[in-house]
C-alpha cells in the first residue's frame, strides 16, 4: 500500500461516467480526486441559450429504462417533461414530403412490409447476442466482417426500406451505415433492448427531457461528490504506474499520486494520455479503432410552435438532409416554439467546414421544405458542432468499424494494472447513453474499490 | 514573419519522412530542428542482432521502383543484395503442405483459375483509380462501403482462391480482409502499381535488401541533415499556433519556436499531440480512423540454410499460421541460414499477449510443419512486436476501415495553418513503404518552403 498517495482514487474525466465513479468511491469512504480537462463538467452534455431559455446542446433525452439517471434527477428534484409527439410526423423521401403516424413512415406498401420484416429480423439478431460478450456469439466473425451498408445491400431490396434503415442508423449512431460493423450495430441495439426503443419517443430513449436540461445533472452529481474533490481545466498528460501506485502528470507541471485510477474519457482520446508502462497493445489498438460519431446539434426557435396548429408533432426525417431527425423542442409552458434536430454522419463532415451562419442557412432550407415557409424565419438559433469539441472528439459515442469488436472488444473492460476503464462505450446496458455512462462509472469504481480493500 | 523563431522549420518525428523533410529544408538553406520521441531514429525500421549479424526488425526490403531510397543508399555506398528466391515455395493449405513455383501456389485447377481471374480483376479495378484522389473515383462510395472480406465473400467462390486472397491481404497490410475498406485496398495497390508488385520478390517490393540493413539508412539521412539539428528522446506534447509562428511544447518543460512545422508521425498518433487551435475536425477525425496494422516480425537462425539443399527457396505461406509469409533471410556470404517472417493481423493480436518465448515456440511449430523437423532446433531467434511499440502503434502502416477514405481521405495532405503533414500514409506513390515516407517528406517540406518564401 502506498501510504504517500494523495488520494485512493483519481478519476480522469468529469463527464457522467467519471463523476459517478468518483461518487461511488466517496460513498465507500475513499479519498477521491476528479480531473477534468475542460473548464466545465458534463462531458457530452452542455448547456446553451435559445430565446431566453436554457437548452441542451448535447445529451438531452431520458428513456423509461434509464433508472440510474432518473434516480439522480429524483434525488435533486429535477422534474422530467414528456417529449411532445401529438400529431402527424413528416418524412421527406425521394423529393416529396409526406405525413404519417406511428413508428414507420408512409412508404409504398412493398417497402413498408420490408421495413417491418427487416426491423423484426434485426431485433431477433440483436436479441440473440450476449450483451456482455457480443464478440463470443456464433457468427460473430461473419457479422463483424461486414458493414451495416453491406448487410443492407444484400438483405433489403426496396429503395424505401433501405432509406428508412439508413435514416435510423444515422439517428442512432450519427454515422453512415458504411462506417460501422454489423456486429457492433446489433450489440449496440442489444444493450438498449432493440432498435425500436432506440428510435421511439413514448416508451423509448426519447420519451422524456429534463426541465432545465440534462446537463444540469452533472452539477448535481458533482455536488454529491463534493466540488472540492474536482479540478477543472486540468489536463492529465501522462500516467506512470509503479509497484505501489500511479503518478498522474497534470498540466502546469503538477503531479498527483493515487493508489488506483479510473479512466473515464472516450476511447478515442486515450491516445492523448501517455502511459508508463505503455498502454497494453490491445488497449492501444482499441483506442486507435474507436472513432466518435459525427454530429452537429441545432435548435431553432420560432415565435410559436406553428406546426402544432397544423396537426404536426414537429417530428420529421429526411433522406435529403442535412437536418434529420427533427423533434419538437419547445419547453413546457413556453410561448415560443422550438425545433431541435441533428446534422449527422457525412452531412456533419461536410457542414463542419461551414460557419454557424452557413449551417443555419442549410438547416432553415431543410426545415422550410419540411414545415413550409414559416420555418424560414426563426426567432433564434443555437448549435453545437461536436466534431470541433477537442475533449469529446465527436458524439454521441465511440463507434466500431468491422473487425474491431471481435479483435479488440474483449479488452474494453479489462484493467491495465491499477487503471480501470469507465465510459459509456464500456457499459453493458444503455451503451452510448448517459445511463450507460453512470453504469460504467459504478462498475469501474467497484473494481477499484475491491482492489483497494485488498491493500 | 516571426523574427524571434528558433528555426524556420520544426519537424516532429525522426523516421524517414521526417528526416527527408528536414533534409529538403536544410538543402534549401533553412534552419531546421527535428524532434524525435524515441532514443533512436528510423521510425518503423530498427536494428536487431541475430547469430552475430545485424538484422532489420522492421522495414527491410526495397523494390526496383523505390528510386528515392535506392538513391539514398547509393549516396552512402550502401549496397543491396538480392532476396534469395531460387527453388520451390511452400504453401500450407487445408492441413497439407505443398511445393509450388511461380507467383500463384499449387491449388486445385478451379481455384487456380479463380485466383488468376480475381487478381486480374483487382489489378483492373486498382488501375482505374486516380492515385492522388481515389475518393473521387466513380463507385468510390460503394467500394468504400464494404470491407475486402465482403467483396471476397460475394466475388470469390472457391475456398482456395479465397484463402490465397486472404493470405495476400495479410501479407501486404498486416490486417485481416475484414479490417479494411475495398476502396482503401485498391488505392494502396494503385500507389505501388498493383497487387503483383506488392507480393512479388523479383521485380517487386521484396526484390532487394540492404547489406547491413535498411535501418542504417536513417543514420545516413541524419548525417546529411546534420546530427546537431536532431533531438532524440524529445516528446512534443503540444503545438500552439499564432499569427507569426508555432510554439512546440517539449518534454521536460522546454519549448521551441518555429515558423512552420512538418508533422511526420503516424496518423493514429496525432491525437497524442495537443493543438491550439484544436486540430481541424476532419484531421482529428482522420486520426481517430487510421489504426495501424498488427504485426510481429521474427527472424529464426539455423546452423545452415538447410532448405536450399532440398531445392526450397525458403518462401512459404500458410492458411493455418501463425507465421506467414516466410522468406529466406540469410545474409549474403553467411554460413548460417535465416528464415524471416511475420505474425500478422488477428494472429498478431493473439500472440502479442504471449512472452517472446511463447511466440518463439509457436513460430517454430509452424516452421516445422512447413520445413520439417530441422526447423525445430534454431541457432538463434530475434523478434519485434510492433503492436507494443508506443511511438509506432503498430506496423506496417495506417489502415482505413470502410467510409474513412471517402469521408476523411481528402484532408490527408491538407495543412492545418502553419502545420504540414508528412508520413508514408500521405504518399501518392509507394504508400506504406519507406519510399512513400521519403516522397511525403519531400512534398511536405516543399509546401513549407513555399510558404516560408512568402515570408
Amino acid at each position: 500500500m502506498d501510504t504517500a498517495a494523495d488520494v485512493d482514487l483519481a478519476v480522469v474525466g468529469g463527464g457522467f461516467a467519471g463523476l459517478q465513479a468518483g461518487l461511488t468511491a466517496v460513498q465507500a469512504g475513499r479519498s477521491v480526486a476528479i480531473l477534468e480537462a475542460r473548464d466545465r463538467l458534463g462531458g457530452r452534455t452542455k448547456p446553451g441559450r435559445l430565446a431566453g431559455h436554457v437548452v441542451d446542446l448535447g445529451g438531452q433525452w431520458v428513456g423509461p429504462d434509464h433508472r440510474r439517471l432518473l434516480a439522480l434527477a429524483a434525488r435533486h428534484g429535477v422534474a422530467t417533461e414528456r417529449q411532445f409527439e401529438a400529431g402527424a410526423k413528416l418524412i421527406e423521401f425521394a423529393g416529396k414530403v409526406r405525413r404519417y403516424t406511428g413508428l414507420i413512415p408512409a412508404l409504398p406498401t412493398v417497402a413498408l412490409l420490408e421495413v417491418d420484416r427487416t426491423m423484426k429480423r434485426i431485433e431477433r439478431m440483436a436479441a440473440a447476442l450476449a450483451a456482455s460478450a457480443p464478440w463470443a456469439t456464433q457468427n460473430a466473425a461473419r457479422l463483424d466482417g461486414m458493414t451495416v451498408a453491406s448487410w443492407l445491400a444484400t438483405q433489403v431490396r426496396t429503395k424505401g426500406a433501405r432509406a428508412m434503415m439508413e435514416i435510423a442508423v444515422r439517428a442512432v449512431f450519427s454515422a453512415e451505415p458504411s462506417e460501422i460493423s454489423m456486429l457492433f450495430f446489433l450489440a449496440y441495439l442489444r444493450a438498449s433492448g432493440g432498435l425500436e426503443p432506440l428510435i421511439s419517443v413514448g416508451g423509448g430513449a426519447q420519451q422524456d427531457r429534463f426541465k432545465g436540461g440534462l446537463h444540469q445533472l452533472s452539477a448535481c452529481l458533482a455536488e454529491e461528490v463534493g466540488n472540492g474533490r474536482i479540478r477543472l481545466s486540468t489536463v492529465v498528460s501522462a500516467v506512470e504506474q509503479d509497484e505501489s501506485g500511479v503518478t498522474l502528470r497534470l498540466s502546469g507541471g503538477d503531479t498527483l499520486r493515487a493508489r488506483r485510477v479510473v479512466m473515464a474519457v472516450p476511447l478515442a482520446l486515450l491516445g492523448r494520455i501517455g502511459s508508463t508502462p505503455p498502454w497494453p497493445a490491445l488497449r492501444a489498438g482499441l483506442a486507435q479503432r474507436s472513432p466518435m460519431g459525427s454530429v452537429i446539434k441545432c435548435h431553432v426557435a420560432y415565435p410559436t410552435p406553428f406546426w402544432r396548429a397544423r396537426g404536426l408533432s414537429g417530428e420529421a426525417v429526411s433522406d435529403a438532409g442535412p437536418f434529420s431527425p427533427v423533434f419538437d423542442g419547445t419547453p413546457e409552458g413556453a410561448a415560443h416554439g422550438v425545433l431541435t434536430g441533428f446534422i449527422e454522419g457525412e452531412a456533419a463532415r461536410q457542414l463542419t467546414e461551414l460557419s454557424p451562419e452557413g449551417r443555419q442557412e442549410q438547416v432553415l432550407r431543410c426545415l422550410t421544405r419540411l414545415f413550409g415557409p414559416e420555418a424560414a424565419i426563426p426567432l433564434d438559433y443555437a448549435e453545437n458542432d461536436w466534431l470541433a469539441e477537442e475533449w469529446s472528439g465527436g458524439c454521441y459515442a465511440g463507434l466500431m468499424a468491422p473487425a474491431t469488436m471481435t479483435g479488440f472488444g474483449p479488452v474494453i473492460r479489462q484493467p491495465a494494472g491499477r487503471i480501470h476503464f469507465a465510459g459509456t462505450e464500456s457499459a453493458i446496458e444503455a451503451t452510448g447513453y448517459v445511463e450507460g455512462a453512470l453504469e460504467s462509472g459504478e462498475r469501474a469504481a467497484a473494481e477499484a474499490l475491491a482492489a483497494l480493500s485488498l491493500g
